[in-house]
């Protein structure tokens, strides 16, 4: 294992050490590990928080701060944070307007984020949830009843909490959480496992000339193995399952979102966003926004996803509106 | 070779595909392989360009746009581009204020741009360049007579870009060029090799307890082999001959940037900084500025470099000014 650290147990705590040096503008609580905006809570504002196991970075810490999320709870790698951290954060960012957990589907993190809603609701905070689950690749999984929340979760946090800013109540952020996820698909695959840092060894084998495709963002088994692909050949494959998921028509207008697991370089994601974009185009779906880069990854796998969002005016606008975070930030 | 590519000699030209769908700002010219802002050239400014080998993305195609660069020539991977692409990004972005060539201290980019300088002048545009060269892991090396420029080169571009912007003549933004540089100096690392599409195998080998200190963005040998080390460890060695190159004093103020290879995760390079900070501390020196994430890359290959710039207030406020690009984005 070949890895930048000290420890593979102090992994988390010391990469927060690293996140309050160069974001001073963020708040750190190192003793329950939550990531707070500085000036949490926003008069006014509903709070939004989500929280997931680490080794997806910038996913969810890098997205706390204006116009996204008032504060991130991360796990251990790949391991859901408990209800503790869950709990202080809505406490924390709740202004009385109510608090908004944003929630991938994972067994684990679907049961912590409950228990911590339960505990918050008995002090008297309106705590509700949005789930994410657009991964197309599986029904069910090894960490999920039902389909895995991945890459729409990036989109969710940003436009979710561009409505929050604007002072919407937190049944609205609900409804608009929900179409976010609703009109959201994703698929990835892989080119090679990851190793997370506590395990010592890769989280699973792949030979020399195979590919999966369909993989989970910890490295859970896809819907296939086959002989690595072209780009060409790999676009189809996450692609085609996407679109017809949905359904997609002529005419649509998407933000297309192609996400690299972490150790793909960023020529071959733009690469693989040409792929998509001939594919998209040839489907006769207009590409109305786009995203490319490392937004929610596997540590250092290697691979991509794509997500595709179908766009209206509303989402389109709160996707423009300014957002001031480490991992996504302009308008600022 | 695990790559998301179609073929190796198409890379480039087809992640510049990718590029031009996902940023319609940007104009490319696909026959000549440059990219420019969609406005140039833009009245009254200087123009400002790059270029070098691809495989270090974003740089330089994406730190393209407004406060940054005009124009960026990409070469086939980890190869100079041509006096051609030089010439006729040259001319299109000269408004008739001149135009300012950034170069990283490579035998084959200082040969062609020069080339490319001389060509312009005998068409009546002025032409003055800058070379960076902050790399203190080498004097001499594979492709250098002299430093190599490496992570500094992001930061001038960012800062000289800025002043650009603010209409400041040619010999200002050279000098300006200048004191960044010679504020500046980095030292890299790495854990593993990376691949070139075109090579097909890994450009050096290293044993799985091995790490290389003051490794070149092309994996040109550094100083030196040994035991992989802790993040505490591999902080010391490359912080220390920055630090002491300078010298820096205990008061000095620095832009602090940690800068991902292309294959670590961010959570490592997060961690990395914490250490950075950690050390500087010690040093006494006040970080006013950071940065980290994956900035000048080399493809796939997992380690990181530091770069420090020292700080005055002129540069502060250029580091902080709008900037509108792929790669880095703030204050629009």
């Amino acid at each position: 294992m070949k890895k930048l650290i000290n420890a593979p147990d102090a992994v988390v705590s010391e990469a927060l050490l690293g996140m309050e040096a160069a974001h001073p503008e963020l708040t750190i609580d190192h003793a329950l590990r939550i990531i707070y905006r500085g000036d949490a809570p926003v008069a006014g504002k509903v709070g939004v928080i989500s929280g997931g196991g680490s080794g997806h970075e910038p996913m969810h810490g890098g997205y706390v701060g204006m116009g996204m999320l008032d504060a991130a709870c991360p796990g251990a790698v790949f391991t859901s944070p408990t209800p503790d951290q869950m709990l202080a954060a809505t406490r924390k960012v709740d202004s009385g307007r109510g608090v908004l957990h944003i929630v991938k589907n994972y067994t684990g993190d679907i049961m912590n984020f409950e228990m911590a809603a339960e505990l918050a609701a008995a002090e008297g905070i309106e705590v509700k949830s949005v789930v994410t689950n657009d991964d197309v690749a599986v029904e069910d999984s090894l960490y999920t009843a039902g389909r895995r929340g991945v890459g729409i979760t990036v989109l969710l946090e940003k436009i979710v909490g561009a409505a929050a800013e604007q002072g919407r109540s937190l049944d609205e952020l609900v409804a608009l959480g929900e179409k976010v996820n609703r009109n959201g698909r994703s698929m990835g695959m892989a080119l090679t496992s990851c190793t997370v840092p506590a395990a010592g060894t890769p989280t699973f084998e792949l030979g020399d000339d195979e590919m999966e495709i369909g993989i989970g963002i910890h490295g859970e088994p896809g819907r296939y193995r086959e002989p690595l692909g072209s780009a060409a050949e790999i676009g189809e494959r996450i692609l085609d399952p996407v679109v017809s998921d949905f359904p997609l028509h002529r005419g649509d207008r998407v933000l297309a979102f192609v996400n690299g697991m972490g150790g793909t370089p960023l020529i071959e994601l733009y690469l693989m966003y040409g792929e998509i974009a001939k594919l998209l185009d040839g489907h006769g779906i207009t590409i109305g926004r786009s995203l490319v880069g490392n937004y929610i990854t596997s540590l250092e796998m290697a691979g991509c996803s794509v997500t595709l969002l179908k766009l209206d005016d509303e989402l389109a606008e709160l996707w423009d509106a300014p957002v001031n975070t480490p991992g996504l930030r302009w308008g600022i």
